[in-house]
């Protein structure tokens, strides 16, 4: 006998489909007496459940989920505009997760995603990868994953990044020749590549300046902003100061304003300072600073791209650079 | 014969709880073999899903979702965090939805909503509120809505909000008494009830100091920025010039310095500025900002905390007001 579906199913027992399909999920919102009938018939009809439209359906959540490490830094809200306006054309709504840079929330988050509500995921990884397993778990689910900025280089999945090593070096370079020869480097977790690349930069640039280098003027921030902040006053107390810092992300720049205040110390005259950064009042701070700006929302919008692209089962670039720009201010001024 | 739970079934068939499960809901990823040996045995046992467990199962998404215009403004950055440090401690997710100031989109959000996928919303309106149907359909859905500092009146739910009346007052009259006799505001869309309240205290100090009230002197910004770039820069750029600028949100202060920048106006010699903000780097402008600050981490955990006592089923207050406080830099510096 020929499998019926579910409409030819409700036709032959005068019920909607919607009830048909309930009572099929043993739905507690339908009675046992016509559960039994739709069962019995089904059986009868041998009816078989469409497994590709279920699946089908569930592809469709029209959803893609945004997963980020934080909200209060002007790239990820520059990013998510670029996301925003590439699913907005597609139709799509965007969901954001924050991890709050914590490796159990990611993993939550991902797990929560693997139970289909969203169609695809752009992420930007926590500070404190050790695994990847949820990343690999979302994917063995089909679900298309793009990285940006902050990208696992364990997971095959597209990334969409800046050209990091370059920046580094050249932020470096920069506070070189602004006269800087004690530069000291702040910076995020070591687990992220975009981290491990940007100090690769500082350190090559030192060695091509034959600068010494001092592991004591490199500090990780952790997710304890009062422990940051005593650790870099420290340094700017410690007998050999430095007279350049580069701020591997905008709050540790922020941070650096506020501890020179405290201690009275002058940008750009007693210490340099550059950072990586997309603050709208970079160019209105006392003094303004001197950025690495990453086209952040461009980078954004070409993640979304290639989640659509790989969503139409198009191809698609796994990896873009796109360049980061360095704008000089005042924070950097020489000959002082 | 007495009833048997899933448990039970499970253990009877040697088979997991969320295989056995996922046969009576008629699931695709389950073999048909299986999934008749399953309904067998449950017809045989006499097996009864517990209906209770099944809709607390559904009202249980441990997610609730957050509903705010946009995402590039130290106020919402503060609030999530207290919204989400509430919801983590509950063993929640938050969902973030952008409404990008758009009516339509939290229309969209809001359908979206209904389906169950969270059990809570917060929200903060967008800035082009005509009408409210789509929060009245969340209501009906037995959805616990919360609303803060961007609130609707006219639809009954909990409400966390700031003084905004008397802080448009006092940042008018610290204005006045900084010497300031043609001040201007620059404020949101006039859907808003915080924007009206802040208005009429801005419009109430002037009357109070017996200053005469413009009209021309309040720029309501629409979501085109540079149509609001160039309508300040031409009251700017009038004949009788403002002496002071009260802003009604932080971005509006920003541009403000950007336009004094161009124009080489001098804050505060030939301006004076206040603005509603929460920006991180306030104190590090040049000059620094005089802010009127909301206690937006507190109102966020406010907001958070109302709607898990509805979610308890617990009583819980209809309405809020947290004190904003005037925080005097240099952007108001009187006697120049």
């Amino acid at each position: 006998m020929k499998p019926v579906n579910l409409k030819e199913l409700a036709r032959e027992l005068n019920l909607s489909v919607s009830t048909v399909s309930r009572a099929l999920r043993d739905s507690w919102e339908i009675s046992t007496p016509t559960k039994q009938r739709v069962s019995d018939l089904a059986r009868k009809m041998n009816f078989q459940p469409n497994p590709y439209a279920s699946s089908l359906r569930k592809r469709h959540s029209r959803t893609i989920a945004l997963v980020i490490p934080e909200i209060a830094n002007n790239f990820f809200a520059l990013a998510i505009k670029g996301i925003e306006t590439v699913a907005r054309e597609k139709g799509y709504h965007v969901l954001i997760y924050l991890t709050n840079e914590e490796v159990e929330e990611e993993i939550a988050i991902a797990n929560s995603l693997q139970s289909g509500r969203v169609d695809g995921v752009i992420m930007s990884l926590c500070g404190s990868m050790q695994d990847t397993e949820h990343l690999l778990e979302l994917q063995q689910r089909n679900l298309p994953l793009v990285f940006f900025d902050r990208v696992s280089e364990t997971v095959a999945a597209p990334k969409v990044i800046t050209n990091d090593y370059e920046s580094g070096f050249i932020a470096t370079e920069h506070l070189f020749h602004a006269g800087c020869r004690r530069i000291a480097h702040l910076t995020m977790s070591m687990d992220l590549s975009i981290s491990q690349r940007r100090q690769q930069g500082y350190t090559d640039a030192l060695t091509r300046y034959e600068l010494s280098i001092h592991p004591e003027r490199v500090i990780h921030s952790g997710r304890d902003e009062s422990n940051t902040y005593q650790r870099i006053k420290a340094l700017f107390l410690s007998e050999e100061r430095p007279d350049g810092v580069f701020a591997s992300v905008e709050k540790l720049a922020v941070l650096v304003y506020h501890i020179c205040r405290e201690l009275q110390l002058k940008i750009p005259d007693d210490i340099k300072v550059i950072s990586f950064s997309n603050l709208l009042t970079a160019s209105l701070l006392n003094p303004s600073l001197t950025t690495i700006a990453q086209p952040a929302y461009e980078m954004g919008r070409e993640a979304a791209a290639i989640l659509f692209r790989r969503l139409e089962k198009k191809t698609s670039e796994d990896r873009v650079m796109l360049p980061a720009a360095l704008e000089v201010r005042q924070s950097t001024r020489a000959g002082s």
